[in-house]
């Protein structure tokens, strides 16, 4: 058999976080390596409620076909949220519900990128994206970033030298797998520059209400006075993630394209799943349980870097995140993350090397490390065993 | 603001199915435009049942995200009922859980398609494959059908001219929109063709179990040695749509493709109406539900088939389905039932014309009409307005 597939996969590989959660899954292993929500956080009963009441209330109109752009009742109550969390005015028309978001940056890349075109990121980025945007065969230029963002002298001397950037992608809250958030002055900064070159930009925000402390920053779309933010949403950090129902908010111009998009991908987003979410939030405070979770993070955050400064040798460097799943740990540049790894998992705990959120190489002395989903003994007790496969490397 | 979409979005545009059905949806109009199953037979106390056990026996699992692939136990019974229903031998390592059938098609584009690559696929052929498949921007050659399927030695012929053969998209079973079905002969010789070159083959599976007579074919997946074709199932059409699971079967080198697709297109399939669905078998007769569907399905196309009987003029012709959920008419070559459209929505009435279903247009004298979602008064009294329309054109 010699089936010839499509060129745009031969660049498309399985993502190496799965890969790495299948390893990870022995009982005995400490794993920091998902993005995971914490379970014993999920609330159980609301849901419960809200599936019977869905069941009992309009079962015939859960579980049938719908709209492509979403149940109305439930894109009203993103709106809403939109507008107390992220400060944008938004209509019900201006919202697509997609599975997850990760939808979102798959229908992104293919609404904007033809082969060749170039996207620019944060160095690092997000690894899902990078893989959907993959799909489409671009280039990726990584604009440099430090403790507050995105370097805007970089990403304009960039923009200034590349005819063919045709989307840029950012995560400025709480960066998956940073941890940083942008300064209000960098996204000043940021819409300057794109609404001098008009650029579209994707704006992720999947962990954006998870701030345990500082202040609360406006999103880019709530700036965006000329239809170029695409703003992508989710309740998978915030209720939770087994529903797959994110959203997109954009301009209609834009938002139409991502609509035809939804219609040939799958049609439309589960029924089922609108309907349950939109309950839960009818009958009970999303808000509510939003500070809950905050709480749970926050302090385990607090437990993680304690243990970091208390255990981590000297030269070894970490993110201080203000909100969000994850920290970010340097190496002394020659130490190999992806190697150490193996080490790590022979010692039962994991995390995700670095050099995977760089498209085009490199920064191997880094890796990702999320907090979120672990109790404070197993915090600390990971970090130790972490810090112990480091210690022996260290020269 | 001047944003600049990829090439692939300027021959993308809305589903007409879905324009039309907006139009539709006011009560007074009989639409046969949709592809809806009845909603008055989804099993609503079972599924009910279903997601109550879900949410007692597993909550945080339903909630949580889970593996690309889908969940194991679901997978398991697809497969058995592969076995069962289409005479495949598959393992679950065969089986990828996707966001219905659509993202199937939308997948099988993305893996064999580059742009100008030529796609085959039967004349007529389903209007959702087409569009899915132009994002990729291939070529379309309709080969010729006939009653009895596709026609095996147009196919032998076009795959012998054109080097640039990607992948043939076939339903041969109670096709959308013909109703029509393949012969056994037919899909013997289709198989000796396809091995013979070597192409894959898209066998699109949603409506193989709702045979109301004659006899079972076996599915051209039951027929290939050599790991040629990719199986797309569906629990739209014989549970309900509002999950959106449905499910992919192909050989590994094939399914590994696919399954990255689906990581970078969203992940994984909905942890919540996979368990939900999964449930439901465990807890009640799923070929006893379908049963019920076949029943009242087949009696409808019998009232619809008798009332066009007795309405339509002579010079009007329509097809007998065994199966599934769609008649095809066509009606004399000086019609345009794309024109008549309009009017019989002024009278009512509503089809899909049948010209959106050749990806290379012409055949505007044709319609596809839906029988499965509407009681027999309905049915009757939509077939007399239609008739009354196409009389009035009638040379």
């Amino acid at each position: 058999m010699s089936v010839r597939f499509a060129r745009r996969m031969d660049g498309i590989k399985g993502s190496e976080i799965r890969e790495l959660l299948k390893l990870t899954q022995q009982p005995e292993v400490i794993s920091f390596a998902g993005g995971l929500p914490a379970p014993e956080l999920f609330p159980v009963e609301g849901m419960q409620k809200a599936a019977q009441a869905v069941m009992e209330e309009s079962p015939r109109v859960a579980m049938q076909y719908s709209t492509t752009e979403g149940f109305v009742s439930l894109r009203e109550k993103i709106v809403e949220r939109m507008k107390a969390k992220n400060g944008i005015s938004a209509t019900v028309d201006d919202v697509l519900v997609t599975s997850g978001s990760q939808q979102g940056l798959d229908f992104s890349g293919r609404v904007f990128l033809d082969e060749d075109d170039i996207v620019l990121l944060e160095s690092p980025s997000y690894l899902g994206a990078i893989n959907a945007f993959k799909a489409c065969s671009p280039k990726f230029i990584e604009i440099p970033t430090d403790g507050n963002g995105m370097i805007m002298e970089e990403l304009e001397k960039v923009i200034a030298a590349n005819d063919r950037v045709k989307m840029i992608y950012v995560i400025p809250d709480f960066q998956n797998p940073s941890g940083r958030t942008w300064t209000l002055e960098r996204r000043q900064k940021f819409m300057d520059i794109i609404n001098k070159y008009e650029i579209p930009v994707i704006e992720d925000n999947p962990y954006g209400e998870l701030r345990f402390d500082g202040e609360s920053m406006p999103s880019l779309k709530s700036m965006d006075t000329k239809g170029l933010v695409v703003f992508l949403g989710s309740f998978s950090k915030i209720l939770a993630p087994g529903y797959r129902i994110g959203w997109v908010c954009a301009a209609p111009e834009i938002l139409s394209k991502y609509v035809c998009m939804k219609q040939s991908a799958d049609l439309q987003p589960s029924t089922v799943s609108q309907l349950e979410i939109n309950k839960f939030m009818e009958l009970y405070s999303l808000d509510e349980h939003v500070e809950k979770i905050k709480k749970v993070y926050g302090h385990r955050r607090d437990v993680m870097l304690e243990t970091m400064k208390a255990e981590f040798p000297e030269g070894v460097t970490y993110t201080h995140p203000q909100g969000g799943l994850f920290t970010w740990v340097v190496l002394p540049e020659y130490m190999n993350a992806r190697e150490l790894a193996i080490e790590c998992i022979e010692n039962n705990v994991a995390y995700v090397p670095g050099g995977s959120f760089f498209p085009n190489g490199g920064h191997e002395n880094t890796f990702r490390v999320n907090y979120s989903c672990m109790p404070d003994d197993k915090i600390i007790e990971g970090v130790k065993r972490l810090a112990a496969v480091i210690k022996k490397h260290m020269k």
